[in-house]
C-alpha cells in the first residue's frame, strides 16, 4: 500500500478508474440478479389525444407475462414532477406527447416483454398537436393541462434599472432573434433500474439516478407510499447530464414491484425509448435588443425568451429562470428588462440538461457582443474585456458579486494565447475552397440551487473496525469524478493514502440526503460537508487516542497514514486499533453544509418561486478556430481553448476532463445535435439520425485553469460541471461569423445552413 | 402525555422512581435467564499462606457440577487491578487474605454450588499474617507481594512552602494522632453478574458495575482476550459507593463463560462473601502537627498518613493521595509537609469508597481545628470562617482555586441557622443523665480523576424513528439518580417532556466510554458531553426541518415538545416525521467532554503517578447536635444540618437525596461501622455483627444548597456524590468533644468509648 496521502492539488488517479477500465465496476444496468422480471411501458405514440381505452387482454394471455398494469392499478396520486406534479406514471384519460406511457408490462424475459407490448391495443382519439410554442400560445389553442388553465407553464420577468428608457438613449441599438434546438443527453447508459418490495414492506430500488433522495418522495407521492419505506441506491452512472434528474424508470419500477412483492423487476430503456420518453434540452427562441454607447459600454438589454418545455413541466420554469438570470451575459449592464415564457407543447418533455437554460441564452448574448464589436469596429475580445463583470459588480439579475470572479483573467489568458495572437496569419493560410474563422465567447453559469431551495449536503464518514475510512456519498457520481474527489478531500483532511479510503455511492439507507448531482454543486456542497465531517473525525480520533494513551490534553496529536501520532512523545495508536476499540456510533461522523445564498432582493418584476438568484458563478472564456469547406459546407473544429475560472482546482485531471467533456457536448450542440420533431413527432429517433460528435469530429481541447479563490468553497473551489457547456455554441457561432461575415442565429449550424450562408454572401459579394 | 418539558431547576420526579417502586426495574441480580448455571468461588479462609494444592475431585464428581476451575485454567495473565495488576483471578501459589479465591465452581443450581464448594479441599501452609501496618512495616516482615519488593504500595509526599521552619515560628503548635476504621459499603445489591460467550466469540456480561468500559480491559487482560470481544452491560445498580469500581465478579464470570460456551453463568455473592471478598474503606492512621498564630491564622501543617490497603492495591495509592491532597482541610495553610504511606497487609482488600481517602483525613484536620479553637478560646465556627479557602486562594496542595468556592457561604449559613444560634440554650436544656453537644465541620472533596488520567465522557443521543429521544448513558447509575438527570438535561436542551425521553443504561456495545461512576464526576462530565450532543441534535434537527420545509436559512427555528417549529411562519414538523425521515446515522449525535485539569505543577516532593492534583471542589459545612446518655454511652444524633456548595443544583430532589444518603453513611462511619478484624480475620462477617444505621438511628437531615456557579460544569453544577460523606465523622467528633470536653481521635465512637471518656473525665473532675 502506498503511503503517499491521497491529497488535494496534484493530479491524482481517479479511484474508480481501474474498476471502470476493467469492467468490474457495476452500473445499475449491469445488474441481473437471479429470477428477475422485465418491465416495460407501452408508449402511446400519439402527440396529443384522449385515451379511450387500453386493451391488454392479448398481452395478459401471453405466457410469461406476469402483469399488465394501467392507470387504475396506480395506488397513489399517479403524479410525478420535481416542482409541478403534472406527469402521470401511467396515463388514464389523456396523452400529451408520443412517449406518454399507457400501460406497464412485467414479463419473464425481454423477448416476452417486447411481444406483450406489441399486443397491447390502445384506443386514442387524436387532438390537435401543439407542435411549437406559437401554436400553444394561440388564443384558440387547446389546453394541454386543463387544470393549469393555460399553456404557459411560467411567465416571469427580471427588471433592473429602466431598460427601455436607457435603450432609447444609447448610441447603438442592435436587435436580433436567436433559436436553439432541443438536445438529447445521449448518455452511454440509458435510463434503467431495478426494484423489489421486500418482506418488511420496504421498496428497494437500484436506479441510474442523479437524485436518489428526492426519488423517494417522487415515488412515494406517485404511488401512495411513505417515502421512508423506499430505499434508493444509486451506483455509478454511465452519464447523466441532467437527464436522470427526476423520475424516469422509478415510479414505473416501483409500481411493478408493489404488484409483484418479492420479485426483482428490471427496466431498461433502449436508445429509442430513451429518445422518445426521456428528457431533452429545451428548444428556445430569444429576441434581443441591446443598447450600447459608442465607447463600447453596454447600457441596456431588453429581451424576451421563450422555452419549449414539451408536454410536462419537469424543471422548465427554473431552467428558463436561469437563462433569464444570465440573459445579459457575464457583463456589466445597468439596465435590463427580461421577460420569459416557458410554454407547454406536445413535444417531447424538456428538462434539466448541463448548461440548464444558460447554454441557450449564451448564443444570444454572445452573438449580440459580436455584432456590437463588428458595428463599432472593435476587437471582439477586447470589447468583452471592457464590459466583463468584476468582483463587486452587480450582474444583470442585480446580484452583487462578492464571490470570486475570474472572467477578465480568463479572457486575458485567451488574448495572450498563440491561438489568438496568430489568428490573422492562420486565417490567411487557409487552403483553397476553405474559409477559416476564429471565435471567442465569454460565459458563466450560476452554481447551486439558488435562493429558496436549501442547497445542502450531509456527509458521513466512518472509521471501519479495520482502520480504514469509508465516505458515504450523498450525491451520485455520473462519471464526472466527484466520488474520487471526495476520497481526495478525506485523504487531504485525514492525511491518509488511497488504500485507506473508500467511497460508498449514494444509498438512502446508508448515506444522507445531499441533494441532486446537478447544478455544478456536487463537489462544492458535499465537499464542504465532508471537510467538516473529517474535522470532526480528526478531533474525535485525537481525543480518543489521547484517552487510550493516557495523555490528558489533546494538543500535539496529528493523524499520519494509518495512525494517530502524539508528536511530543512519538507514541502512535494505529487506526486498526482505534477502529477495533471504538463503538460503532463513535466511528461515524456526520456533518452538514448549506451553500450561502444571496440576501439581496433583486429588482424583479415578479418573484420566481424557486432557485433565483444565484450568488456564485464559475466563468469561462472559450476560443475556437474553425475551417469551413466551401464545397460541402462541412465545418471542422481545428483548435479549441477553454480558460475556466472554477476557483481552486482540486484535481487537475478531473477538472480538465469536465471541461473537455462539456466542450465536446457543446460542439455537438453547435454543429450536429438538432433533436428534430415534425408535428410533435420525433424525426431523429435513434443515433443513426441524431448524430453526436465522435472523437474524430473533435480537436484536442486545451483547457486552462484560472484559479481564483472562492472563499466559501471547499479549499477554494467552485463547480465546473455546467459552465463548459455554454461556450462552444457561441464560440463556434463567433468563428463562423468571422469566417463568413454573416452572424449565426440558429443552431445547430448544419452544412446546409453554411452552404446557404455562403450562397447569400456570395450573392451579396 | 404531559407537555411540560422535563427541564432543569425545579424538582422533577426521577424517571426511574416508578419502575423501582413497583419492582419492574430489573437489576443485574434480578436476572434469571432460562438455563442459567451458577458460579461461585472457593475462598481460602486463611489470611496468608502458601497454596500447596487444591483437591477438587469430590466436587467435580458431584452431579450437577459443570466445571471446577483452578489457576491453571486461567488463559490470560490472571491479574486484575485498576492501576496495579496484583490481584489474581484465582490464586495459584499464594494466598494473601481470607477472601482470596482458589477455585471456581460452576453448577446446575445454587444448592449444588454450595455443596461442591464445601467439597473442595484446599491445602495451605500458613505464613505469618501481617494484621496491621506496623507489622507489615517491620524490618523482618515477610513480603506480601514479592515482585513489588516492599510492603509499601506507595510512599508519597506533598510539600508546600517550608513547613518545619514555619511550624517552629508558630505561636501555637498542636499534635495529635487519629484513627479511622475500615468500612463496608453494605450496598443493598451485593456483587453479582451474568456472563455468556456467544457463537461469534463475544463475551457478554451483565454486571452490577460502576465501570463497564474499564471492565472490558480488566477482563481482557486477566483472561487473555481482546477487550473489544467483550460486551459489558450495566443495568441500574442497587448501590455501589466505590465498591463496584473495579473487578469483583467480572473475571470469574468471564472465566466460567469461556469454559462453557453458550451457557449463561450467574454469580451472586451473598452478604458474607461480599464482606469477605469485597473491597472496604481503608483503615487509616494520621499523625498531625498543626501550627497557628495567636490571631487564629493557620500557618503550617506537618502530617503523616498511613493507609492500610489490605492484600491488594486496588486504588490504594490514589486514595491515599486524595487524603493527602485534602490533608490540611479546606483552609489557607501556607506551609505543608505531608507524607503518606499506603501499606499492604493481610487484611481484607481496601479500595474505593465514597469520600475516597478524604473521609479519613477529615477527622484529623477538623479535629485539629477544634483543638486550636479551644486552645485559643475562639468560636469553632468562627475560626473556620477565618481560615476558609476563598476563590483565588491556593489550597494545601498548591492549586490555585479558579473554580467556584462556596465554603464561607456554607459556614455562614450554618452560623445563621437556629440549630447553631440556639445551641447554648439547647445544651442547657439537656435532661438528667444526658449531655448535649453541638459540632461543626468544614469539608471538601476534589471532583473527578485529577490530572494525568483523562476525565472524559462521550454522550450519545438518538432521535428514534417514532420521534422520541434516547440517551445512551456511558456511566452507570448506582442509585444516585444521574440517569434521570441526564433525561432532564436532554429535556432542558431539547425542550421535550419526560414521555419523550428515555435513558439507556451503559452497554459497551451501544453507549460510549465515559469513565466510571465515581469521584463525583458522573453528572458533571457526562452532563457536559450530553449538552454538547443535544446542541448538535438541535442544530441538526433545525437544519433538516429547514430543508424539509423548503426554508433556506435555519434562523427562526426552535424545538417545541414533539416538533420543530419555524417561528416566523408557525410551520411545524413533528418529531415523528423527522424520525421517520432521517437515516439512522443522521438521527444520532455523539459528543465528548474532557474535564479541565490544573496546569500548575504543585510543589510536591514526589510526583504522584495518577490523579493529582484536582481543580474543582465541592464544599460543605455540617452541623450536628448530639445527646449522650451518660448511663449507657449511647449517642443520639438529634439534628443534622448540611450546607453544601455543589454549584448550581439541577434537581433539588436528587441533590438533597445525595446529601442525605451521604450523611447517613457518614453517621454510620462515625458511630457504628467499625469493620473489625483480629489477626487479619474478619470479626464482623455479617449484618448482625457489622451494624449500619437504620432510619430509626438517624435524624431528618436538613440539607441546604449553597448555589455557587461552577462555570466549567453543566449549567453550573459540581458533583456532590462524595463531599457529604466527609462531614459527619468530624462533625460528630466535634459535637462529642463539645459535650464531653474530650477530643475524639478514633472512630467509630462506640458507647464503650463514650463510657470510658466519661469515666476518665469524671476522674479528672
Amino acid at each position: 500500500m502506498s503511503h503517499e496521502p491521497y491529497d488535494i492539488g496534484p493530479a491524482r488517479p481517479r479511484l474508480d478508474a481501474l474498476a471502470k477500465a476493467c469492467g468490474t465496476e457495476l452500473f445499475s444496468a449491469d445488474s441481473y440478479p437471479p429470477g428477475l422480471l422485465w418491465a416495460g411501458a407501452r408508449r402511446c405514440g400519439v402527440p396529443h389525444g384522449i385515451l379511450r381505452g387500453v386493451d391488454a387482454s392479448a398481452a395478459r394471455a401471453l405466457p410469461g407475462v406476469h402483469a399488465v398494469l394501467t392507470r387504475e392499478d396506480v395506488p397513489g396520486s399517479n403524479r410525478q414532477g420535481i416542482v409541478h406534479k403534472d406527469m402521470p406514471v401511467l396515463c388514464g384519460t389523456r396523452v400529451r406527447h408520443c412517449g406518454d406511457p399507457v400501460a406497464l408490462v412485467v414479463a419473464e424475459s425481454r423477448d416476452v416483454l417486447r411481444k406483450a407490448l406489441a399486443l397491447i391495443h390502445v384506443d386514442i382519439e387524436p387532438r390537435q398537436a401543439l407542435a411549437d410554442m406559437d401554436a400553444a400560445l394561440a388564443p384558440d389553442a387547446p389546453l394541454i393541462h386543463e387544470s393549469h388553465g393555460s399553456n404557459i407553464l411560467l411567465a416571469a420577468e427580471i427588471h433592473k434599472g429602466n431598460a427601455e428608457e436607457a435603450l432609447a438613449q444609447c448610441d447603438v441599438i442592435l436587435e436580433e432573434t436567436y433559436f436553439t434546438p432541443a438536445q438529447a443527453h445521449a448518455f452511454l447508459e440509458t435510463e434503467n433500474g431495478l426494484a423489489r418490495l421486500d418482506e418488511d414492506g420496504i421498496l428497494h430500488l437500484t436506479v441510474s439516478t442523479q437524485a436518489p433522495f428526492r426519488d423517494r418522495f417522487e415515488i412515494g407521492h406517485a404511488l401512495g407510499i411513505e417515502p421512508w419505506k423506499i430505499r434508493v441506491h444509486s451506483p455509478f452512472l454511465g452519464g447523466g447530464f441532467g437527464g436522470k434528474d427526476g423520475a424516469t424508470v422509478q415510479c414505473l419500477l416501483g409500481l411493478a414491484a408493489l404488484r409483484l412483492p418479492g420479485r426483482t423487476i428490471k427496466m431498461w430503456w433502449d436508445r429509442e425509448e430513451s429518445f422518445l420518453a426521456g428528457y431533452k434540452r429545451h428548444a428556445a427562441r430569444m429576441h434581443y435588443r441591446l443598447g450600447a454607447m459608442n465607447d463600447g459600454t453596454l447600457r441596456s438589454l431588453v429581451c424576451h425568451l421563450w422555452y419549449d418545455t414539451g408536454a410536462y413541466a419537469h424543471l422548465g420554469g427554473e431552467i428558463m429562470e436561469l437563462g433569464m438570470e444570465h440573459a445579459a451575459g457575464p457583463y456589466r449592464v445597468d439596465h435590463m428588462d427580461c421577460r420569459g415564457l416557458c410554454v407547454y407543447t406536445n413535444n417531447p418533455v424538456a428538462g434539466a440538461f448541463r448548461g440548464f437554460g444558460v447554454a441557450q441564452a449564451s448564443l444570444a448574448f454572445e452573438g449580440m457582443m459580436d455584432r456590437l464589436a463588428d458595428r463599432l469596429g472593435r476587437d471582439r475580445l477586447d470589447l468583452r474585456r471592457q464590459n466583463a463583470l468584476r468582483r463587486g459588480d452587480r450582474n444583470c439579475a442585480g446580484v452583487t458579486l462578492t464571490s470570486s470572479v475570474g472572467l477578465d483573467e480568463c479572457l486575458r489568458r485567451v488574448q495572450g494565447h498563440e491561438l489568438w495572437t496568430t489568428r490573422h496569419a492562420w486565417k490567411k493560410d487557409a487552403p483553397a475552397f476553405t474559409r477559416r474563422g476564429v471565435g471567442v465567447a465569454a460565459v458563466f453559469n450560476g452554481m447551486g440551487y439558488g435562493r429558496g431551495l436549501a442547497d445542502n449536503a450531509i456527509a458521513k464518514i466512518e472509521l471501519t473496525p479495520d482502520g480504514r475510512f469509508v465516505i458515504y456519498s450523498g450525491v451520485p457520481d455520473m462519471g464526472q469524478g466527484n466520488a474520487s474527489t471526495f476520497a481526495q478531500i478525506a485523504g487531504e483532511m485525514l492525511c491518509q493514502d488511497a488504500g485507506r479510503l473508500e467511497v460508498i455511492q449514494p444509498d438512502t439507507e446508508r448515506s444522507h440526503p445531499s441533494g441532486s448531482a446537478s447544478a455544478g454543486r456536487t463537489t462544492y456542497t458535499f465537499g464542504q460537508a465532508l471537510i467538516k465531517a473529517c474535522e470532526m473525525m480528526t478531533t474525535k480520533l485525537v481525543r480518543r487516542a489521547a484517552l487510550a494513551l493516557m495523555i490528558d490534553e489533546p494538543g500535539g496529536f496529528t493523524l499520519v497514514p494509518g495512525a494517530v501520532r502524539h508528536l511530543p512523545t512519538g507514541k502512535e495508536l494505529p487506526l486498526t486499533v482505534m477502529g477495533a476499540m471504538l463503538p460503532r456510533d463513535d466511528r461515524v461522523c456526520v456533518a452538514e453544509y448549506l451553500m450561502p445564498v444571496s440576501r439581496e432582493v433583486p429588482d424583479t418584476g415578479k418573484d420566481f418561486p424557486l432557485g433565483f438568484p444565484h450568488l456564485i458563478f464559475p466563468f469561462a472564456a472559450h476560443l475556437v478556430r474553425v475551417e469551413i469547406d466551401e464545397l460541402t459546407g462541412l465545418v471542422r473544429v481545428c483548435d479549441y481553448l477553454a480558460a475556466t475560472d472554477g476557483g481552486r482546482v482540486l484535481n487537475p485531471q478531473n477538472f480538465h476532463q469536465q471541461i473537455e467533456g462539456a466542450v465536446a457536448q457543446g460542439l455537438g450542440f453547435a454543429l450536429m445535435e438538432g433533436f428534430g420533431t415534425e408535428n410533435a413527432r420525433i424525426t431523429t429517433p435513434d443515433l443513426s439520425t441524431y448524430l453526436i460528435p465522435t472523437s474524430l469530429d473533435l480537436p484536442d481541447t486545451q483547457s486552462v485553469a484560472v484559479e481564483t479563490l472562492e472563499h466559501s468553497g471547499p479549499f477554494g473551489m467552485k463547480g465546473v460541471g455546467e459552465v463548459g457547456m455554454n461556450g462552444p455554441l457561441p464560440a463556434v457561432a463567433s468563428a463562423l461569423s468571422d469566417a463568413l461575415g454573416a452572424h449565426i442565429v440558429r443552431a445547430p449550424v448544419t452544412p446546409a445552413m453554411i452552404l446557404e450562408l455562403l450562397a447569400s454572401r456570395g450573392a451579396q459579394a
